[in-house]
């Protein structure tokens, strides 16, 4: 890799490529927490990702939802069509736990009666603030129309996701998701992985997820291993 | 007054009356910010905001608003109708101040294009945190329904007070309100005072509300006192 990249974000490096509607995603080691207060690095992690992340894409464009994700190229790259990202990070949660858990005082663990969505305003120096559907007008973040899309987007995600992992033993905690807009079209982007998903072992209760970093529980690389060996079967 | 309240909150007291549905809200000097950890008093405030709330609920009413506000029956009380309040407090504002500007990184000032609604959970012991219409659902505060009531009075409640306190050199910043319910019917309910509304002077910009007991401004009876004359050109 030679190349300067177009972008290099906390978890991935976003090069151009010859073609001009695709990018290459290259995923990397490293690891923060806390809006980037904790950094450290996880052994394998981008080649971990990258794996799940196009498991998990695959497996939602079979259930119809529209995405970026064009094809894995190496142990660390993908091949992604490129978005015009909507600054907004779609959490669904369906179990309380971290921020949620803080804000509405329920102990982390206890089963919501319904999926909910939320939004944050995806912005290192505002700490990612959680935000409304008015903020997102005033800020010019999306369109009312985009907001209605991500939402359904969303629940529909956590639907296809939900129901497969639970056969897999994993409890689906909560997940962020990133959208972004082509050619008009709004296609889901991003990654969906460890990073980005609490996973909990469904008999144990065990975190087979990014908190095992935030939290020093260590074995963080085991349990993203775990995740994918779950998922198809590889034993990384 | 005797008689023991059925409830003392930050700023007011309620006493149960013979009516049944009935009840005498007694306004007091004390004032708190930052989720009380800032604590003091207002000289005269109590008797200051329930003439204030007198005016502004009889101009609501004027205007098809329907509320909780029966009469002022003293210095310091006035009776209202028995509400079942729903735990959200409905903020409207127009102009970036306060948290807002925090959340969204706008300069306090900063007009917004359009008004905009935030919800947030009143829970003194959670600090007020904002939610969505999800979490809202989930914690069971008001039903869908009631939801979309708040948010059209609230906007509604906009309207009326901006277009009058225009007229009197007053820029409404924003504002907290609280409903409640009444036999099945939504109504405003609590308070809108200097405590509960950011208020400019239309000129000068100069703070005429709580603000200046929240930031050490001074003058701040001053600035309360200021409001009642010219809403109703008494000079307290
Ligand atoms: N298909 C895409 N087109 C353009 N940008 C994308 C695409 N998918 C993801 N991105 C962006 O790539 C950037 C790099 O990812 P990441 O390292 O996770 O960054 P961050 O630190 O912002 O989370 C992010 O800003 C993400 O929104
Ligand atoms: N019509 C009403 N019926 C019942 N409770 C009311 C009514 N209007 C206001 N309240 C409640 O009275 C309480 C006392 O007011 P306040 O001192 O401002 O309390 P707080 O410290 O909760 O803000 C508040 O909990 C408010 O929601
Ligand atoms: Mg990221
Ligand atoms: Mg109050």
């Amino acid at each position: 890799m030679e190349k300067q990249p177009l972008y290099e974000g906390k978890a991935k490096r976003i090069y151009s490529t010859d073609v001009a509607d695709e990018l290459l995603v290259y995923y990397k080691d490293d690891a923060t927490a806390f809006n980037g207060l904790k950094k450290g690095t996880i052994d394998s992690k981008g080649v971990l990702n990258n794996k799940i992340t196009t498991f998990f894409f695959d497996l939602l464009g079979k259930n119809g939802i529209p995405h970026h994700f064009i094809k894995r190229v190496s142990e660390r790259e993908q091949l992604v069509k490129s978005l015009k990202i909507l600054p907004v990070e779609v959490v669904v949660r369906n179990i309380a736990a971290g921020s949620l858990a803080k804000r509405i005082g329920w102990e982390e663990g206890r089963k919501l009666p319904a999926p909910i969505v939320e939004m944050y305003y995806k912005n290192d120096e505002l700490g990612d603030p959680l935000i409304n559907q008015h903020h997102i007008k005033i800020l010019e973040l999306a369109t009312e129309e985009q907001v209605k899309t991500l939402e359904e987007y969303a629940f529909k995600i956590n639907e296809i996701l939900t129901n497969y992992l639970r056969e897999k033993k994993i409890e689906l905690i909560d997940f962020k998701l990133e959208f972004g807009v082509h050619n008009g079209q709004v296609l889901l982007g991003d990654e969906i992985s460890p990073d980005t998903c609490r996973f909990w072992d469904s008999e144990t209760g065990e975190k087979l997820d990014k908190d095992r970093f935030r939290r020093d529980l260590g074995n963080v690389e085991d349990a993203y291993k775990e995740i994918l060996f779950r998922l198809t079967g590889e034993k990384a």
